[in-house]
């Protein structure tokens, strides 16, 4: 995760900024603030993307300190504060001569949404850096936003949740009450039908604490998920966290695709019905999988179930990680598993890309959530890698790191090497341990990790059994101890449920936790439509490649539906071939190809 | 038929009749006619609605001569009438004071869409009745199309393919060949890229006979397809008529569901890509049937390729029958495959049904193009029916009917009987054969029927090869001549291409050109999702249903992904049980219940 994060520091930051500021998205804060009339650039939560792309900018200067970076950001900030109103509102949409009013369109006008997205830069800023300018103006608009949307004033919601989970965090961060109960208001308004029509999209339909499964818009469905589990979490309200508990566990048992992909409709970008999962038109937006990152963390964090974290690794190696080229700077903003055609790639400069032109990686969108919120993401990944408390720490993602924290007032530090996912083993050596006292390092163990061992400080194994979701070592820790979690990340079938019928009769490979896809590209003249493959047979490592026994059949066109099927399935027929997979991640990224991850088995 | 005709003319016309008085569309056209500012109701093509009731009533009056029915339409005719400009110009969304101007917005603005609808409704007069106040009314929208659209006028298109059909069948009927001309231009400058963006929407991508398949929205690219018949055959361009042909080919083979319904993709109404045909996510709009029967029938008549009459038969059975309840005042605007969920009916009066809103029909729709298509089509089936050339009559659609027709001056008169498809037997009995000439009477011979045989009139029989696309008796024919074609209709079970990646390893049962399914009220406590059929076992007819033996699986909840199947797929555990269909056409009319066409196969 290092490389991608040195990747997003020298590409997508500043490709963002780039974008930000050709298309006038920054430049409309000065034009705010000026108090006058003005044409504005964009779509009406543009502001949004330039408060991502702040808090990409604020977790970066904590992760390296880069003075161009902060001087960045501190211009930002300035102009950003500059389009602030006197009472604290900050939009450069609404309220100014010639635009709509405040809040007249709490549906659609995304004021708290940005609202939000300015909180939880201004979190990502107390966090690396403490008060400051920037800090100040989202304590503004926090107040302004209590003060407009506590009880007696708007008492409706977002149609775009955001809200609330930024205003629990910036509770959190600033030690303001206010923060938090006004985002457990939010939270409670939530389903009670304030919005006009078509509550099922903004989660209006149901109150939060009454739902059964995450619906509607996809990352409007996450975002509040998110922010109900701060919301439960800060005031000890266990029926609400059971709630969401309860809506995730169903929504990653029906509405989930292999790659942890969630939303799985175009129309409205939505969570489909149970079990609707079908991988050419897998919707799969980025920025669900970024919010969905952010709701298991939570639940990771309220219930320290590992099993959150193997979902956050899913996401994070499948969709997250391939959601960006490997130069940081063209992005996918849907994710399908199946991608039927070889399509050209979208131009580079000038015209931006739609957001369902197809399997190809676009350089900016008309609605260009994705790529800021991916920065934002990268640039954080370290908070979801480990954890401490009073016990010890807690290793939740496998990435070459150094962990250095206090526990009570004692200092205690590792450093973890791995060369994780090409190699299941985990190395964990004890740099510090003050006062030598008894430490407890645990380490998540994938729910398909098999073989998975312990190798102790003092070379004895531990064997861990199947389902185990996390392994640890306790001791009086000195400094170069060193201890190993070693597990298979061999290649390995996968099968669906036979519920998800949209893949029933294929399977898909894993390694380790990477999902594996096919590219026409390596089936010259082949046709990834007419491909069996031999699920009998182990998937097998070879010159840094992933290989199964497949078939190549010959089909003919004429109506597709008959008596009997055209051939024998590919158990006898078909020409023998060898198919190298790569992972999900790396699709398109050696030109344009068909694709697909979940393939028919003979 | 006849009895969706009674209903259609009872119930769907005036029911359309009704709803279009009720929102004001019909009402536009008197506020247009005073010259003054008025405030429009509907959408911008909603004239179109109006002209479609108005094409459904003059193929009805021609049916039953009701006079009821011909007062009505007199009085349609005189309010449409008075809103027509001086030069020709018809509609009451552009040109009025306060109105854009005409044809600014040729993109979506849908003049030229809603005077091809004005013109096939002129058409149907002109075919049931001759001349009158509506055809000239008719006549002047076609002249002032001609003079505006025609060479060195607007040398552009309208962004919803219509207007071209429907000048070549006004040329067709009127005998004006400047009418034909400015279809072939019309069809002529598709693919010249003449609208703003998004030319794969509205087939302005690829000129007609350069494109290789039907693609973007779906009612569109059909209609046009029709048109481009149109042109080719009366201009005897088969350049043109083979690339339809093979468009038409390969949208069958792959973008086609076993319905007959086109269009897979909600995104945009459109054609998906090839073999994109998701049962749960078929849009299969209904709109976009009555377009695929237009373009078959077309198709037929130019070739004189009995499958196209096969197809007819597919979309009409399944689609289009099925797509209006059985009391003829309620409609589907898509028709999925697969209803995931038992969902609650939508509002009778006052609301209008979101066109995705789920499994049950709706009354009437904001965007409510489907109810007046499906009656306009149900008036006319009659002419889908049968066809008379010089060697005598093809009978390409099984009902009872009566066939009387002129061959070279000399009457030639049949009765069809039959009981179809219940029973795979139609009787051809001879009425009148003027002169004993030497006659042919053909009939299509479904792809599907097996055990096909014809009975002579001397009683002698042929069994038909299997293939056969037509068989026919020719004889001097005296009246009392009697022969008849026999075939299975035998439950059948049908297997996917296996590139239909949605249905993989699942199964259907058709029953003659019914295709069925299931529904979650005939499987008490069960779920649909967890049934397996047993494809070994043929589909049994027992008390008027057909049962297949299924089982019905317990299945756990938990990431849906792994390295096993969580049972043994229903080869030896579930409970056993046998599993009732109905047509596809009935669903919905029994309650809210699940669905499904395709079964997945133990």
């Amino acid at each position: 995760w290092s490389e991608r994060q040195a990747v997003n520091a020298a590409a997508t930051i500043q490709h963002c900024l780039h974008w930000l500021e050709e298309l006038g998205w920054i430049g409309n804060f000065d034009h705010a603030s000026t108090g006058g009339r003005f044409e504005r650039s964009g779509p009406q939560f543009s502001d949004s993307e330039v408060y991502k792309l702040a808090e990409a900018m604020a977790w970066e200067i904590g992760r390296t300190g880069d003075p161009a970076l902060e001087a960045q950001f501190a211009e930002l900030t300035r102009r950003i504060g500059a389009a602030q109103h006197e009472d604290g509102y900050l939009n450069t949409c609404y309220g100014s001569p010639g635009q709509r009013p405040r809040y007249a369109d709490l549906e659609w006008g995304h004021e708290l949404y940005c609202a939000g997205h300015l909180l939880q830069a201004a979190v990502a800023r107390l966090r690396n850096h403490g008060e400051d300018d920037f800090t100040a103006i989202a304590r503004r608009v926090a107040d302004h936003v209590c003060d407009t949307f506590g009880p007696g004033g708007i008492e409706r919601i977002c149609g775009h949740a955001e809200i609330e989970a930024a205003l629990a965090e910036f509770a959190r961060a600033t030690g303001e009450a206010r923060y938090l109960e006004q985002a457990r208001l939010f939270i409670e308004r939530h389903g009670r039908k304030t919005l006009k029509e078509n509550g099922l999209y903004y989660q209006d339909d149901v109150p939060v604490r009454d739902a059964e499964v995450l619906r509607g818009h996809a990352v409007r469905a996450l975002y509040l998920a998110a922010g109900a589990v701060d919301v439960a979490v800060e005031t000890g309200d266990t029926e609400l966290l059971d709630a969401v508990r309860a809506q995730w566990d169903r929504t990653v048992a029906r509405r989930t695709h292999l790659t942890g992909g969630m939303g799985s409709q175009y129309a409205d970008e939505a969570f489909g019905r149970d079990f609707a999962l079908g991988p050419d038109r897998a919707y799969s937006e980025s920025c669900a999988g970024v919010a969905a990152v952010m709701t298991a963390w939570r639940l990771l964090l309220a219930t320290g179930d590992a099993r959150y974290g193997d979902m956050i690794e899913r996401i994070a190696w499948n969709v997250l990680s391939g959601a960006v080229a490997p130069d940081g700077r063209s992005f996918f903003y849907a994710n399908p598993l199946h991608q039927r055609t070889a399509d050209p790639e979208p131009p580079r400069e000038g015209a931006l890309a739609h957001l369902s032109a197809g399997g190809r990686r676009g350089h900016w969108f008309e609605v260009s959530c994705c790529p800021t919120n991916l920065a934002r993401t990268f640039a954080q990944f370290a908070v979801y890698t480990a954890t401490a408390d009073d016990r010890g720490v807690q290793i939740h993602q496998f990435t070459p790191c150094t962990v250095d924290t206090e526990i009570d007032g004692a200092r205690f530090a590792l450093t973890v090497e791995t060369a994780y996912p090409e190699e299941g083993s985990v190395t964990v050596r004890v740099d510090a341990n003050d006062g030598g006292r008894r430490r407890e390092v645990a380490l998540r163990v994938p729910a398909w990790a098999e073989d998975a061992r312990l190798v102790h400080p003092d070379g004895s194994v531990t064997e861990i059994e199947p389902g185990t979701a996390a392994a640890g070592v306790t001791e009086a820790f000195a400094p170069g101890d060193e201890f190993r979690l070693e597990f298979s990340v061999a290649p390995r079938w996968t099968l669906p449920d036979p519920r998800v019928d949209a893949v029933r009769g294929c399977a898909a490979v894993e390694q380790g936790p990477l999902v594996l896809c096919a590219e026409s590209i390596d089936l010259p003249g082949g046709d990834l439509d007419c491909l069996t493959v031999d699920t009998a047979a182990a998937p097998v490592v070879r010159d840094g490649r992933v290989w199964v026994a497949a078939r190549v059949h010959d089909r003919a066109d004429g109506w597709p539906y008959g008596p009997a099927r055209p051939d024998d399935e590919g158990k006898d027929d078909g020409e023998p071939t060898e198919l190298p997979l790569l992972p999900f991640r790396l699709r398109d990224t050696r030109g344009a190809a068909a694709m697909r991850v979940w393939l028919p088995a003979a």
